[in-house]
């Protein structure tokens, strides 16, 4: 028997352990894996790949007590040797080498893609088929941790607002929106489906913790197949109850997007660079009604409108347009959607019923965000359900809900995958996820 | 056009804000929803049920100008009245009502169960049946306040780590782990399963950030009905390279449950009290040997070993009172798993190679975790899988990319519904998810 007491030290030192606590002149370890090595014919460079960045190590004969041939490309080592300041390096420092321990070996077989080089000159299919390799580009990884800092933020700012984490079942019996494009399984014997979106359950718990968010995958059965969607993303999704309006919701998501810059300057400056981003202004985002906006639109681009209940893509992207020269906005909420391109469940406008207390966030010309006012009234629910023809079977729970209490509430949906994509300046949004699932792939 | 500029403020106060921000004396505003009324004759307790807790307002005609008949329990509603200090109400405070908005109103119907009891004393098949109900009750809310805490502690705890978050594909051409309890759907007209852990993607990820973490659903079409067994359930999943040994493992998974019982203690007080949790010793965990631990086990209570590779549910009981008995401990690391009940990927003991260098994490009994390294090279991954009589089809790019170098690596996937209802003190893992999925509940 032996015990453990926690994580334990390593006499291994990460880049940033390097800068702060080594000083030039040390001997010291570092591991990594053997992004490049480039040899000079006196000198070689070992470029070392770790989490934090790249890491040279120099080899020089006299200094190696080892041979260069033994390290291999793609080979992970553990290197031992001093530390030494050169500003040409990356990051600054590098590491003279004098002792080499081999950690694994790869195959004796070419890389089947030139991921040392600064920009993967391969197409997208490409690196979807060798995505455990491609993602070990240094520019097409630092894309999934600004995706991750995206989704820090998501659950560090909702927090902070008294919002609770819930992770509700993707596997259920009926789809939250209905329509077509769910997914359809068999559990044990008896049919069911796949979540489109947390809808009904996040609003269901609204009840309980009053303000509710979940990070969590959700199922499309969409055939599109066009740069803009997935099978299968991850949705960021919040709901709020004790609104006053729906422009609390946007108020929240605005706070959201505040708080998401903020993070990815402070913790995420090394692959904001890298990627070359400059971060949008979120101070303010202007929000106008759906139906002054395609006029307007219309007007100054003379845009012909083909269906005054929906937007085109085309008609979203001249939106962002509008927004970026009237506004100087990069964000703009689009406000008061026709009701019948919404969910029953979404809350008609009094003055107007035909449009509804609900809004899409467009950023650079894209729908990242669904979101809105919902019916918290019973009989108001039950009655819309009637209106629209449909049938609550397999909805008795949710509806339930509503007969015993519920305040006025709301929420949204945010594509991660497609803020990551818009954010980054990605043209398709399999660029930005790390195993996309379309019509066409289910692997890797 | 307006502008969105940020969570907007709000004139009612919640009940941290009440405590810190106002005064006894001074006149509030709250919204909350009527958790109970409680009408004594000359005066009468309104509780309100608000996400930090319980609120009570205090009516007394003539102070208040409303009639208490306009509450009705359940309604949501807002309250403007004097902030007074009662040592009797639940967190010290009172509101004097003295003017009321409803917000929403319920149907007139019973609530079908009686939330507002401090134990809600009906069946977890009712608890369950009602779920957007049960859930107000204060004690059943707290469960998943605490399961938050779990969570958030182990993403907090491996981004101080190093670590880097993913999402993986919950729909894919072929399960991780083989088998039959695998859900299987149509994905356009080709076959697909549902992912039983995200194991080859956190592995391919390893070879990109070193470390990586998620947290997401995972499907296992398993046909115990236990109370230890679900169908869907979230896995806290991270696997990390560069590892001397499979204690590297261990020992981070021990940093993270040391870091989770202080955020409990920290920021879950209130819902670690309202459960009466007393949190388990972590400081160290004892670690002890598959073989070794079924021996003494046997010895020690007379158990007759009927299975000498695999521990039965009630030797797990017994190896756990062991490590209490013995070593004062609610967790046990029980290491070296025979190989033949391991996935083709675990490392078998170089000293040994009929156990592996794998481990699961006992507390209170029960399996919560299985970790282990993994084999990092090529040649053994596919020398184990021929071995197995298995075939590589749909592992192809799993496997391509062992070619090109990996790091010594492992992880672990913890089931966070066993470890809350562990920690907690409950006996059935339906007690501790929000809507689970089982053999016959595939609703709510």
């Amino acid at each position: 028997m032996e015990y453990l007491t926690g994580v334990r030290h390593k006499d291994t030192l990460e880049i940033s352990e390097l800068r702060k606590q080594a000083q030039p002149g040390q001997t010291v370890k570092v591991n990594g894996a053997v992004h490049a090595i480039r040899n000079m014919g006196t000198v070689a460079f070992v470029i070392l790949r770790k989490r934090e960045g790249l890491l040279q190590g120099v080899y020089e004969e006299g200094t190696a007590k080892f041979d260069l041939k033994d390290i291999k490309e793609a080979a992970t080592i553990e290197v031992e040797g001093v530390l030494e300041e050169n500003e040409k390096a990356p990051g600054g420092i590098e590491i003279r080498m004098e002792n080499l321990k081999i950690l694994s070996q790869p195959q004796d077989e070419m890389m089947p893609l030139a991921i040392s080089k600064w920009k993967l000159n391969t197409s997208l299919e490409a690196k979807l088929n060798y995505r455990s390799i491609s993602l070990r580009n240094i520019r097409e990884r630092a894309k999934f941790r600004i995706q991750e800092g995206l989704t820090r933020a998501f659950r560090d700012f909702l927090y902070s607002q008294g919002f609770t984490e819930i992770h509700t079942p993707k596997i259920g019996a009926k789809g939250a929106e209905g329509g077509a494009n769910i997914f359809k399984l068999e559990y044990f014997h008896r049919p069911a489906v796949l979540a489109q979106s947390p809808q009904f359950y996040k609003q269901m718990m609204v009840g309980v913790f009053d303000r509710v968010f979940e990070t969590a995958p959700v199922f499309r059965a969409e055939k599109h197949n066009t740069k803009r969607h997935l099978n299968e993303y991850t949705s960021l999704d919040f709901e709020m109850g004790y609104i006053d309006g729906f422009e609390d919701i946007m108020a929240m998501e605005t706070g959201y997007l505040q708080y998401a810059m903020e993070l990815l300057k402070k913790d995420y400056a090394q692959e904001l660079k890298i990627l070359g981003i400059t971060l949008p202004e979120v101070e303010k985002i202007p929000a106008v009604e759906f139906s002054d906006i395609k006029e307007k639109v219309s007007e100054k681009y003379g845009h012909k409108m083909r269906n005054p209940f929906d937007l085109e893509p085309e008609e979203e992207q001249l939106i962002s347009q509008y927004a970026k020269e009237e506004w100087g906005s990069d964000f703009v909420f689009v406000t008061h959607y026709p009701s019948k391109k919404r969910p029953f469940y979404a809350m008609d406008d009094p003055k107007d019923p035909r449009y509804t207390l609900s809004f899409d966030l467009l950023f650079r010309g894209m729908e990242i965000t669904t979101g809105g006012q919902r019916i918290h009234d019973y009989e108001m629910l039950v009655e819309k359900i009637k209106a629209r023809g449909m049938s609550q079977e397999g909805m008795e729970q949710y509806l339930d809900t509503f007969k015993h209490g519920m305040p006025p509430h709301g929420g949204i949906g945010i594509g991660l995958e497609r803020l990551t994509m818009k954010l980054i300046g990605e043209d398709n949004v399999r660029e930005t996820t790390l195993f996309p699932r379309d019509l066409s792939r289910l692997e890797p």
